[in-house]
């Protein structure tokens, strides 16, 4: 690992696999201030050609390399989910810290693997992007930790989106192999619900569909998950390209941006100029960073609001919360505010604000080992109790550590992720 | 029972309980073009007396004088859930049709007692109004059943009101004596899922909330049913008067007006008045048909929307649809429109449409009492999930009858339910 000074230290990050994992987080990555991107690996040249122009820092063909980079204090590991398990043990056998992204693994015993490798190495391991850190989510959580509304007890979350309809590669429609919703978007609800519900998820009763044959996976879920403090949540999910929940979200899309709600049916509409998966994969690939049509906005590098993932509604006992793209909602007794939330920065900067403050500050982070594998239990008991057509019960959930902000008032100063903005923590 | 002519026969029809339920369908039933009010029954001299000068027509103070009455053909039961049970059987007695409300009765053993009153007599027995007979939901279960859009695969409902701080009387804060969200709005919201997910569900999760020990009854629930069909619905309702999902209809409220978001607060700031149980039931009391203080737009007489029972998004194999006040929203694989409806010339009158045509037309109902015990098996299931902590299994479900359509193409000729438009059924 590299030796800093302590005063304005900065996380030398490497970053394994420059698809579309790194892309939503590059702006991020490239601008967070202590951040520095150092390295990379892609077997894919195009890519590493691009990183080296782009971020000036080098780029190796595999993981092996990218790890044996003595200046490197962390990796990002953000590969295909099936290498997670194999990069997080690399990386942390080298000594680096390591940010992996979701889904964590495809089993629990990979992800107590990883769990293990990263302890036996005494490096952080933290588990993201999901938008479980999404600002508007952990200040919710901080409201909430606060107590001046009560206990949580009841969460309604739903999403519906185009994300089947997405250009793939053919193992990304096949859950057995990581594909479908469970595995790429349940995550992320599943980890905004277990901050806000506590983190203790006892039982889950859900059912899952795969509705079009011709992308034989998971594409839409319904769930109904009971917590050991009684509270109660209900998830879902529906990736078919109908129904776009952004609509009560202000249009504002999922990456904080302005969606226009005219561009209707797109998805579809793309994909119906593929011929078949060799060809829906090329022209995946042509997207990807580097490829030759990479679009230049695919994601925001400013987008005006926060990201968000679909409609929250936190009913706690003295309070419902809404967090949204410009702030928490707060639905009081007798009356309701916007708690608001400065505009971002740059995207995603709550997951690199987490990884900084846990190895330059000695900040545990929340999005641990153990937290990673909690929500993926979860989405792993979804899966299974639409199988069997029973409810599940947990048994690796662990919660959301201390009742101490995790948000506003926890950030470290001079870690400007957001605006500064006088109306921050105001009513 | 009258004997009319069949040309333009209408249906004479006697009022049991003029409370709320009745002021809800005041209009209705004194402007629906086949039906006559022809009498009432409540104990209350002052209602009575109303209605004797509102209508011109007799009112008694019991039920059993009011069955007397050999020129009604069908009764109204709209007095409190305790006494449904009893009102149907001696309205079935004297060989009347009857219409009776939501809940149908706070047991099984009621609702099965009921249906064989009336089996045995001969008569109809519809269970209504629930808001499963508002024209959006029967034009949605009309869209399925034409089978364009494939088979139902998901239904999310949610729901977010002030039910539980509007004035009460004791036993409606007492679950026991039928107090409560389960027995009061459940009904509505398993109605509306049951109807557009077919009918038969098989089995149910929930989690029920009790969140304020002074109105210590159920104000709240999460629920996951599954359908026979293999279809899954999640239900989330909740009556703490926090967040207020007609925010997510366009501000229309449940009765179809126009509704002010100023007016947050409201439930709770007029019940802060009262100074304890005795004094919120009379409160109540003044409030009620007949009192002293009826506020007079109560229930809106021409209300220009629809009535609704919160979002509802019905996933198809080829498009969700998404009743709302204006008509159903159909967002399909490459485009969407409003399936629009003319609005109402009177709230509710799909109830009465439903019982004239059953009575005079020989129409079977779709809300019959085998379906009403269907979801008030539901109801009652929810109930012991929630206290039991396991998923509940079903056995006296009913189907939607048949595939023919409920609403605008099964709405006899020259029944103006709804304003006459040209738009009806267009695209
Ligand atoms: N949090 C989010 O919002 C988000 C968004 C996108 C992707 N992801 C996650 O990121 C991960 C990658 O998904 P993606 O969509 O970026 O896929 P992708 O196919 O777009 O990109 C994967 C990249 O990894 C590279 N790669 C493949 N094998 C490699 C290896 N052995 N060593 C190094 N690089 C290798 C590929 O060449 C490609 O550049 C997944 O786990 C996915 O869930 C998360
Ligand atoms: N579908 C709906 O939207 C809706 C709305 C309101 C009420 N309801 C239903 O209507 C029923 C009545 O509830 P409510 O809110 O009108 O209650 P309420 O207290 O407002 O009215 C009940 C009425 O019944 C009368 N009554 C009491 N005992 C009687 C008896 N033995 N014989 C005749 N009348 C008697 C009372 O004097 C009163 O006028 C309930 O089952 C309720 O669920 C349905």
């Amino acid at each position: 690992m590299a030796d800093h000074g302590t005063a304005d230290r900065r996380l030398r990050l490497g970053i394994a696999g420059l698809g579309r994992g790194f892309m939503a987080m590059r702006a991020t990555l490239s601008r967070h201030p202590r951040v520095v991107l150092a390295g990379a690996a892609d077997p894919r040249e195009e890519a590493r050609r691009r990183f080296a122009a782009d971020c000036g820092a080098p780029a190796h063909a595999t993981v092996e390399e990218l790890c044996a980079d003595p200046t490197l204090d962390a990796v990002y590991v953000a590969t295909p989910h099936q290498f997670h398990a194999a990069h997080v043990a690399l990386a942390a056998a080298a000594g680096k810290h390591i940010l992996v992204e979701k889904p964590m693994a495809l089993t629990l015993e990979e992800a107590g693997a990883m769990i293990a490798a990263a302890d036996a190495a005494g490096v952080h391991l933290i588990v993201g992007h999901t938008h479980g850190f999404d600002a508007p989510i952990l200040r919710a959580r901080d409201l909430i930790a606060g107590g001046e509304y009560g206990a949580v007890r009841m969460i309604t979350a739903m999403d519906y989106t185009d994300f089947l309809y997405r250009p793939r590669r053919p193992e990304e429609l096949a859950t057995e192999r990581g594909g479908g919703v469970m595995f790429n978007q349940a995550p992320h609800q599943v980890d905004v619900v277990r901050l806000l519900g506590g983190g203790l998820v006892r039982s889950v009763r859900a059912v899952t569909g795969a509705w079009d044959q011709a992308r034989p996976t998971e594409g839409a879920y319904s769930a109904l998950l009971t917590f050991e403090n009684g509270a109660v949540a209900t998830l879902t999910y529906s990736g078919y390209a109908h129904f776009d929940s952004d609509e009560f979200c202000g249009w504002v899309g999922e990456s904080g941006q302005p969606k226009d709600p005219e561009r209707y049916g797109q998805a579809r509409r793309l994909l119906g100029r593929v011929a078949g998966p060799d060809d829906e994969a090329a022209f995946k690939s042509t997207r990807i960073y580097g490829g030759a049509d990479e679009p230049p906005g695919a994601f925001p590098d400013d987008p005006p609001f926060h990201q968000h993932f679909g409609v929250v509604v936190v009913s706690c006992d003295r309070a419902d919360l809404r967090p949204t793209p410009r702030g928490v909602l707060v639905y009081g007794d007798a009356d309701r505010h916007l708690d608001p939330l400065p505009p971002p920065t740059v995207p995603r900067a709550e997951v690199l604000d987490e990884l900084c403050a846990a190895v330059l500050d000695g900040r545990p982070p929340v999005h641990g080992g153990a937290w990673g594998l909690a929500t993926l239990e979860v989405c792993l008991a979804m899966l299974r109790s639409a199988r069997e057509g029973r409810e599940v019960t947990l048994s690796r959930q662990v919660a959301v550590p201390g009742n101490a902000p995790i948000f506003s008032r926890g950030r470290p100063d001079g870690v400007p992720g957001m605006a500064a903005s006088p109306e921050l923590g105001s009513r």
